[in-house]
């Protein structure tokens, strides 16, 4: 059934490098279709929606728009907001005044709880809204979907700058480097640091929040597997935790969501080996570049966000709500995808983690390799060991 | 006069993104000198030279050599190694018996004085030996030339990478981040985040080795220069020290050299924001990405690297000796350089700090962006503020 009226769209959660590609994918779908009149986008996420922030993205120049996949961060703005009852209310009132009839929120799982109340919301007071979700996170951990956009970007960042700092730690002797990597509660983006292991001249040791930390054990694999020809590089996820669950880098303060925010495991890791081995030993930690470095950008990725944006559009004009976008991939000869529909109460406040049987010890099993290398598009590094 | 013999090639302290090129330039000049006859490289720096391992660089393919310049790291390994009286003894020997007769040191101002006393030690004991220094530092902090091969490369990783996090910072509110840059004693590189502050949507301020840091005015700073919809960026040298002149990073660790080892100054720096002023903070720390990243490699400095490589051997070839290869620039209309020589004693231990005229509060003053700007090469970042 045809539906007339405005759409709006928003961004929640942390950016990804091709966040931007998905909302230029939605603004030039809906471009397309005389149903949508006027596309809003919300400044701030959720938070725009409320302050009633909306800026009229069809006035923007056609030029302007397609610069959005070469432009970091999120263009819209976004935020962290568990939202109220209270805040349900309002945003109706949002929607109603300014006739808004197609929505869609481009974030994780956090987000996609919020997108499929707002659909719920709506359904039961009996206004008519179609509600699709975007998928977006660099943490992979979106559930019902092959991966998510952003990741693939995020992953060759941490592949490529993990060979790097490889390269370095063996560039120097008495060098043991600790490489944090984003990720609170799933390993996928940690995983990635593994994909050049067999280029790397350092040996290479991973830890992801799905093993419990020992920090024994973990100075027992240091002495063993450091060389001091060769270096050392560890590379660990910010939000690891010792055997009773607590973050190795709890920072103490919490998030919109009253997740708690990590940093610094890597900083307390490299002073631990400083001070039970006598190795030299340094932490770094990129964190926010991973999520933002336009360098980094896979083809294929920003290829995919973009269609996951226009699908969202397309498929809310012909007439589905309650879902988010998924890629379904198939790796058989080459690597291709498509996109299809998921519904948003699959996804909502569900955690992917990164398969156990994939972990084997201090490394990462082949299908991980196999799963993720396709994602990266062509990015082999390419250099000389003399 | 003609002088027939072998030559070596060693690397001194940290690696840049550029310095393989300058060992490329070096390696592809000594090939068309039939006076040069074998070309040896160290491993590890003068680690190598002590324990005479050296291999030969001229028995590897052009092919592979035409790689080097895209190779991260320091190819041929280095170290950080104060030399002793004996030591100077041993690399004469070694000198001896590989016949070395011209003698290559790629490094900082540390490896400058190395360089410095094994060109007086030969010259002393009556051994022919020709010795050029090949200047790299991501610091930026040798005399005496316009600037150092690998800084302009890790002032564009710097300058872009502030760009973007400025970027993450206005994306999300309630967000100061703290970026840490390298750079222990001078703040050319902490500098380098300011290129792009015209494009920045977060303010956006600067502390550097030369600046006493007064942790008070800090977090008053911070208060006054947030801004709820944009954030702000805080970018930090590795090295700031408070007014008695103790590092606010200090890891208690020393280098070979006895220089303290900073580390932690961000993340200090961060907890203080939260603690004292409840704004949400978090601090990033790419450190050694910024040295060993090829995907931000400037064009300009990869090519004077090069001809600093070049043009150490064939000066070496045509008698000189005791000198270091500077780089004299203009940016009258365009920007051109030229590679000369400037007397090893000259550099060898000095610091070149940053100009404190050019520091002006918690900013940096235009005549930095005269300098800096050219050497970044072609990579204006191209995106749109919606």
């Amino acid at each position: 059934m045809k539906l007339c009226g405005n759409m709006l769209i928003a961004h929640g959660g942390g950016p990804t490098p091709v966040i931007n590609a998905s909302l230029q994918g939605a603004i030039e779908q809906a471009k397309k279709h005389s149903e949508i009149e006027t596309i809003y986008g919300a400044r701030f996420g959720a938070e725009g929606i409320l302050s009633k922030e909306l800026i009229d993205l069809g006035a923007i120049s056609d030029d302007k728009i397609s610069m959005l996949s070469q432009t970091p961060a999120s263009a819209l703005g976004s935020c962290r907001k568990k939202l109220t009852q209270d805040d349900f209310d309002q945003i109706m009132q949002c929607f109603k005044r300014f006739n808004i009839r197609y929505f869609f929120y481009n974030g994780g799982n956090d987000s996609m709880d919020t997108c499929e109340k707002i659909h719920r919301f709506a359904s039961e007071s009996g206004y008519d809204l179609r509600v699709i979700g975007i998928p977006k996170t660099i943490d992979n951990d979106l559930e019902h979907t092959d991966h998510s956009p952003g990741y693939a970007s995020a992953a060759r960042f941490v592949a490529n700058t993990a060979l790097e700092i490889s390269m370095d730690a063996a560039a120097l002797p008495i060098h043991v480097v600790v490489l944090e990597v984003m990720g609170r509660n799933a390993g996928w983006l940690t995983a990635a640091s593994t994909l050049y292991k067999d280029k790397m001249p350092s040996d290479h040791i991973v830890y992801m929040p799905e093993m419990p930390f020992d920090s024994e054990q973990f100075i027992k694999t240091v002495v063993e597997r450091f060389d001091k020809r060769r270096g050392l590089l560890v590379t660990v996820s910010e939000g690891i935790r010792d055997a009773s669950g607590k973050m190795i880098g709890d920072t103490g303060i919490q998030d919109g969501f009253g997740h708690v925010i990590p940093g610094g495991a890597a900083h307390q890791l490299a002073q631990l080996i400083i001070q039970k081995t006598g190795l030299g030993a340094r932490s770094e930690k990129p964190g926010l570049l991973g999520r933002v470095s336009m360098t980094h950008v896979s083809s294929i990725d920003s290829s995919e966000a973009y269609s996951a944006g226009s699908c969202a559009v397309k498929s809310a004009v012909l007439g589905k709500s309650g879902f988010m976008v998924s890629i379904a991939a198939s790796r058989e000869t080459e690597y291709s995808s498509e996109m299809e529909l998921v519904p948003l109460s699959c996804v909502a406040n569900k955690e992917k983690k990164f398969p156990k049987e994939w972990i084997v010890g201090t490394d990462i099993d082949k299908p991980f390799k196999e799963y993720c290398t396709p994602l990266l598009g062509d990015c082999s590094p390419n250099f000389v060991i003399l």
